[in-house]
């Protein structure tokens, strides 16, 4: 059982992610059950080794606002990882970013081909919207969690939005506006939304939602500021993926902008206006806490 | 408005079609709304002049169980076709049946690449799920409807599991066990579930969900069995689609298996089966009966 209060951030990710793997599962189809390729490969994808950060933070922004960790929240967890799963099995294929590695791992499309690795990101962002409806919570609050789900994935600001306009600012020199929008909408909605549903899962009221929804957007944008950072100045065998990707690919990045210093000082800056959003929860929120600080001083 | 009980079933689906473009045209960005290219490629496949059908079904059945159109069901309408339209939009990708004509227009990512094509059936299905999140009956209702929708659209017996057993019979001798299968679960799963999502936005007891589901399983078959006729027997010009390409493909299709006369005779069969569970519903179920006589006698 996950601890209220961890104090060691690594142990409080280990338990979120190990949760949410049991979760993934029993949801994802066995590789016994027919057509067998296709869940083959959603398990391939989903079993690839990810932080499940977006799980955990949904889980502690459940903490934050209920005490403790309400009961079926892993499904919450595990929905949103096929949702972000799904995103990276797309965004590898030859005709998007044509990555052959991804967490150490062959690309989807590399292990599986295109055509099955199209129809295994489908049925993840399928499979993610049944499990949301299937919640154990008052209706009304599933509703309002798929609504916001949906939203955060979409095209105007979301995570689909945003990978259209990384795709379309390659090779064009980026404004600090473009790249604000690009990681606000690619990587930003979707873990700002997740803080946001596990506090509606655990019954969050509406200034509730507006507190977790500002700590999720800041710390969104400070794990991308730091990602694009990692992938400048990180091997690849120590990130899993292809490194020095974003500068051959010419991508709108934060350090292409604004140099590794000055991004490293943003992100920290993001993680304590973040923090300072959680105030009013005191030692309920410090598992969310010290997932933002571990955002910021990460390696990998 | 459309009418309670129409005579004429062109009418009536006529009239169904325009309520659902006039949802869709509201309910999907404008091609001014950064990004503008995914809007574009949406509205270009969304736009390209498909019947409806799923909508109409949706309609029908609604009206079978409320006796009159409940208030917002063409949002229902819309987020069915948009769903049908992202399967499309991916099944003609150059991976999948790689199909350059459809519905008469160029395919999706014929007009605006591979890269666009594949996101804007991802966010077709997003924004599908968005809108059934805001769709106006009781949030109990909403949720089982989403429910039912994104299992019709899975991969165990739903239409992207139709999709995987499709692409991995091409070039095999089908068997009936086979074409069955690819059948309920590509195209006939979303028909079934348009069918009691509209009942179950009307009102529809669980009775009433077992007849529509059992109504709605017969004529997505038939449909489908029809479909595999036209594409033996029509043309291109006239089907607005690539003629021939099944056989071409090697694909699993019903005259395959029993020849065009059988075919025929079967998809009879299956909508007089499924005409007499809506024998309780008397003449509110007229608009329904009308579309399952017209699916067997239309020529594309």
């Amino acid at each position: 059982m996950m601890k209220r209060m961890p104090t060691d951030v690594k142990l409080l990710l280990q338990e979120g992610a190990e949760l949410t793997d049991r979760a993934l599962e029993t949801l994802i189809p066995s590789i016994e059950t027919i057509p067998a390729s296709i869940h083959g490969a959603m398990r391939h994808s989903v079993f690839a080794g990810g932080k499940r950060l977006r799980p955990v933070l949904s889980m502690q922004a459940a903490v934050a606002i209920a005490g403790t960790l309400p009961k079926g929240i892993e499904r919450l967890g595990a929905a949103l990882e096929m949702l972000h799963t799904y995103s990276l099995i797309h965004d590898d294929l030859p005709a998007l970013d044509n990555d052959d590695l991804r967490r150490g791992k062959p690309t989807c499309h590399v292990a599986f081909g295109e055509a099955i690795a199209i129809l295994a990101g489908d049925a993840l962002q399928t499979r993610a919207f049944e499990v949301l409806a299937g919640l154990d919570a008052p209706p009304p609050a599933v509703v309002k969690i798929i609504a916001l789900v949906a939203n955060a994935i979409g095209t105007v600001e979301g995570m689909i939005g945003g990978q259209v306009l990384d795709l379309e600012s390659e090779h064009i020199k980026p404004t600090p506006e473009l790249v604000a929008a690009i990681h606000r909408a690619k990587t930003g909605a979707l873990i700002r939304v997740s803080v946001v549903a596990g506090g509606i899962y655990a019954g969050a009221t509406p200034e509730d939602g507006t507190r977790l929804d500002l700590f999720g957007r800041k710390i969104g944008l400070a794990f991308q500021i730091v990602d694009d950072v990692l992938d400048m100045t990180e091997d690849s065998a120590h990130l899993g993926k292809t490194a020095g990707k974003d500068l051959a690919m010419e991508k709108a990045t934060w350090p292409a902008v604004y140099g590794v210093e000055q991004s490293l000082r943003d992100a920290d800056d993001l993680v304590k206006e973040a923090l300072a959003a959680l105030d009013p929860y005191g030692d309920r929120a410090e598992g969310l806490k010290s997932i933002a600080r571990y955002l910021v001083e990460r390696k990998n």
